[in-house]
């Protein structure tokens, strides 16, 4: 049995405007979903970003897999590396791991590798997880992944699109606007209701940090039994991220990336109650060693879209194991087949002891798989099924991908999009 | 499919008077012969240490087995976990690991994780390699391990033996005395004539650091193409290891154990112009931060044995990698189903850039599978079969316990042999 096609279809799907500390979300967020044919409908998925360079360099490598054994990924890697050569993909909004070349041999590794697993799960006849080492867990918890928002995205066109690009229904997106604390906390309770979310993530690094303070005790306050985090991406200098970090201690179970770089968050750490996380810091083989050796971080969140896929990201759960570090999940906007194969390497990481992040609710249910795995009680239940668990949806995936041709968006951008409406808005980091 | 039955044999097999740091080796090699039996013929195998208090502990681990899902690699490290408790194994001969309840663990754990990937196989019509990532080599290659040696096992019985212990036949051993620069070399050649290595090691720390350093300098003389490994096994001070490393400068791709602890490799290690290689200072996931963390070895030598089977053991050469350490392989007096295993593994292991080292030569064909993989040309095929590729040889299997119940040696102790016949030796680390 070998890959006798392996097929890449950018989407976009309906995103609302949630803020964070590099901008606004666009109307539309962007994914590609790759698919290896094996003929006879045997067919596994993988789902990565689907910004314009991202794009290119899976279809560069998409050819070289023809003939490839599902069961080699050793030899996809090789595959993957001869395609690429020493390309390289920028990372312009500092979200999805790092730039150089052998990070963006393991962003490009990633979809494949899980499509590779999808398949070797199916002729087994074994779920994924069972191929990482057997679950751990039936059930993979998430955290409800709080945003400040607006209500919705203003009437304007995209610029440049032709047709204009068409706005998601507002239907779709049932939370209103949340910029202080009282709206957090509603926004909060209403995804607490909905999904029975067990642990809180704020996304922060947008208003000054006095007022995400208040939102973390309004959060405590409503929520005294939910583990709580704020995310401000790096927004803060090491001096307020240290303040914030005392004014904090006893309320967060950690604080993600208050600060860039490893040096400014290792001096964070020395001085901070809680531990740290990163999903900026250390997002590559090579940042582990600097990075665990300056005891920078309390907790990564391993993010098997950058870290080259599931068996990489059982590896750094392994040296996480190893240099005493936690392990959480970090996510950017996804689609179904991404929180199967997080819910497939979660249900088999004895190291994921924090509920994982997941941007699910925001996507109004639009996917494209046929079977999304629900979030109940706060957590994923570990489908049975062999593979990932999920099948796509060739209607869905047509639809989305008329999303993609007619949305007007090539690449993420939530600085730009943010200034259109804000004229001189630019991210800093840090800003505070 | 399940386990239905977790049996554990010990066996003993002939071994020759080969000399090391510790001792001697006592005329007979002890193993566990692992078989976890899912009914229908179906049988995954694993093999371990024979020495009495592991045997112990792989008996009182075996119960608990019953009814494990082959897949399910994490579960049977929770059953093992349960089975033993905080118990622990002591490593008298300071030449398996190390001690520590988690370190024992991991040793028990192997040989079980072993043949668990062996039903894996066999139930996905898979070789092992390819459940660990797909083969980045065709052939794995070996090391010859030369030994200072005797000429035969002198012919004292066993003390304490009823009836006394059989020595093993001298006309399976085709090896002569080996205790000097001709000897070693002489030796060396009949290994690379015979099997075609492509490697050499000498096992050190027997004899005056002058005279091994004379055996290094004979050995590239006689071969001038063959990489030259160096093991004394902790013999020497700090002091008398950076003087060998001087001295044999540009003779040896690495220098394995010279000095014993983390402390001491990581000041030679300093100071010598080549890697450190190690099994002796780096033996569990707890040395790795230290030991890393201080550059005290360049080259960790893998062995399955004590770092929990195969999946443990590709993530401690990710760790590797990641750390820019280099990976080769270490050995104990084994069968085929540890070569099998090792094999496997080095076949499934991109980092693997060294000849592994194997104590298959000295064991004069002696085995308990029916199929043992041949060494051609310094290295071993490996099997396309399914599973680890080799099958027990029930009769064998029969004759070796047999071995077992009659040779009256229950624990290795190379010091306490030799002390037989040379009153007063004793083992010193360092020695020189």
């Amino acid at each position: 049995m070998r890959v006798r096609e392996a097929v890449v279809t950018p989407v976009a799907f309906p995103d609302p405007p949630l803020l964070n500390s590099a901008g606004l979300h666009q109307p539309w967020a962007l994914r590609a979903i790759v698919e290896l044919r094996c003929g006879d409908g045997l067919t596994g998925l993988g789902e990565t970003y689907g910004d314009a360079p991202h794009l290119d360099l899976l279809r560069r490598a998409a050819p070289a897999l023809t003939g490839l054994d599902p069961f080699d990924t050793n030899g996809l890697l090789r595959r993957v590396r001869t395609a690429l050569g020493a390309a390289e993909a920028p990372d312009r909004h500092g979200l999805t791991g790092a730039p150089g070349p052998e990070r963006t041999t393991l962003k490009v590794l990633s979809p494949f590798e899980v499509a590779c697993l999808d398949l070797q799960g199916q002729l087994t006849g074994r779920p994924v997880a069972d191929l990482l080492g057997g679950r751990v867990r039936d059930e993979v918890p998430y955290a409800a992944y709080l945003f400040y928002r607006w209500a919705g995205h203003p009437g304007h066109p995209a610029p440049g699109t032709q047709p204009p690009a068409p706005l998601p229904d507002r239907d779709a997106d049932p939370y209103p606007e949340a910029l202080d604390p009282a709206g957090v906390v509603a926004q909060a309770r209403q995804l607490v209701d909905r999904y029975g979310f067990r642990s809180l993530k704020l996304k922060g690094g947008v208003f000054p940090p006095e007022e995400e303070i208040e939102a973390v005790r309004a959060l405590r306050a409503a929520f005294p039994d939910h583990p709580l985090r704020l995310d401000p991406n790096a927004a803060w200098s090491v001096e307020t991220s240290v303040e914030v970090a005392e004014r904090t201690d006893g309320l967060l179970e950690y604080l993600e990336d208050p600060t860039p770089g490893i040096a400014g968050m290792a001096e964070v750490a020395r001085r901070a109650p809680m531990p740290l996380a990163t999903n900026m810091c250390v997002v590559a083989p090579d940042d582990l060693p600097p990075g665990f050796g300056a005891r920078a971080v309390g907790v990564v969140l391993a993010d098997h879209h950058y870290w080259g896929g599931l068996r990489r990201s059982a590896e750094l759960a392994a040296i996480c194991r190893t240099w005493g570090v936690g392990v959480s999940m970090h996510s950017n906007s996804h689609l179904g087949i991404s929180l199967a194969a997080m819910t497939q390497l979660g249900a088999a990481l004895p190291e994921l002891t924090y509920a994982a992040d997941t941007h699910t609710p925001w996507q109004g249910g639009v996917d494209v798989v046929a079977d999304p795995l629900p979030i109940t009680d706060g957590a994923v239940r570990v489908p049975d099924r062999p593979g990932l668990g999920v099948r796509l949806d060739p209607d869905a995936l047509a639809r989305l991908h008329e999303n993609y041709r007619r949305c007007g968006i090539r690449e993420r951008d939530d600085t730009a999009y943010r200034a259109r409406f804000e004229p001189g808005y630019r991210k800093r980091r840090p800003r505070w």
